[in-house]
């Protein structure tokens, strides 16, 4: 049964973190954790009566750095990351149509979608999909960096993800208008960048992007890759 | 069974929205809609395939316009308000105990609890008490204008509100500091301004407050008392 998960919000980089947990279940999991936010998503899992076992990333992020190794340090909750990512410090590295399972019988699905990043994520769990930077609320992330791929991302998105049920709640990992959440149903015949669009438009209309680096690509990425802490630890 | 609502965020006066709907079922609520928001709210209710049949105040706001009669023209949705808060737009003037039915089922159940304005309402869903301005998270209302009250809302809180079920979430009105969601047990137990204090205590902190008026109170009450729009219509 569909549950919506709890979504945060981080002001600065637009980043939304996910907590998921089920109804009645002390078992919690959270996803896209931000490094200056560890203290309230704390609060969060302390006042809801949440036990958090597992921290997921969806990439390696280069727009914020993760609070995922300080949670871990501080709750035990297992760091889990996609093995493609190179993020060597997380405990369980994660390939595509892996199972993780948290809590009293839940289950989240893994399901690599290259583009974005080539190790890029998505996760799915009762029906609500959490698609990182690969697919936004009619956009989809960019592909010009680590490993991104416009063709690649093309695939991810048309084969992988508009395959899942219509009625699946697609819960982005960034958003910069306050559009919080949508549906594969929605973006599959409305997205501006894909619907209707053909691999060859689509790694043109990617191609033609220019956008500017992203300021602390130079800080983040090797910051995550050591799940946000020196050394890993 | 508890369901999370969809909360949505007005950055420029911090308030929560929310959109009620249950798993399965087209029907959907909304709960205290901000004017300038209203085109990504309805682009949110057609994303994820609902159609809108409540919009509910829990006050007339002080510190932003509503767009429940801008809502109301373009779904046909009802508009539900606390009788007592002044709004006579609205075609549904709730009284304590009130039962609001929507989709294939749902109940919204109505709590009059005076304090923060004399109409205020708070509405229970599925285990979510939708709170207002009435208590927040680790904090609660202010009680100086609009018929305020703080030994009203000590009683409102105290007697109505922390006799719920302890793990009742509740969603505020308001968060400046992306506090999301608590619960009734959380801030039973722990809130700063009310646990563990008397009616005494609590009356002479909120007394003692000296807030600025809200900035928007001469445009945004006589706003609300007409749903958002001009002569209500």
């Amino acid at each position: 049964m569909q549950v919506n998960p709890i979504q945060l919000f981080d002001a600065e980089s637009s980043t939304y973190t996910y907590i998921l947990a089920a109804p009645g279940d002390p078992g919690a999991a959270i996803i896209d954790p931000v490094d200056r936010h560890w203290q309230r998503d704390l609060a969060h899992i302390e006042r809801l009566g949440l036990r958090l076992t597992h921290v997921l990333e969806t990439h390696a992020h280069a727009d914020h750095v993760t609070s995922a190794g300080r949670l871990r340090a501080l709750t035990g909750a297992r760091a889990c990351v996609p093995s493609g990512c190179g993020i060597p410090p997380a405990e369980v590295q994660l390939e595509d149509g892996d199972r993780i399972a948290f809590g009293a019988g839940e289950e989240i699905a893994v399901i690599h979608t290259p583009g974005h990043t080539a190790g890029s994520m998505c996760y799915l769990w009762r029906g609500n999909l959490f698609s990182g930077d690969t697919l936004l609320v009619d956009g989809c992330g960019r592909t010009d960096f680590q490993g991104g791929s416009a063709s690649a991302l093309y695939d991810s998105i048309t084969r992988k993800l508009f395959t899942l049920d219509e009625a699946t709640r697609v819960w982005p990992g960034h958003d910069y208008k306050g559009q919080s959440v949508t549906t594969i149903g929605w973006e599959k015949h409305h997205n501006a960048r894909l619907a209707g669009r053909s691999r060859e438009d689509f790694v043109a209309l990617m191609g033609a992007l220019n956008l500017p680096p992203p300021k602390l690509i130079d800080i983040a990425v090797p910051a995550n890759r050591q799940l946000g802490l020196p050394h890993g630890m």
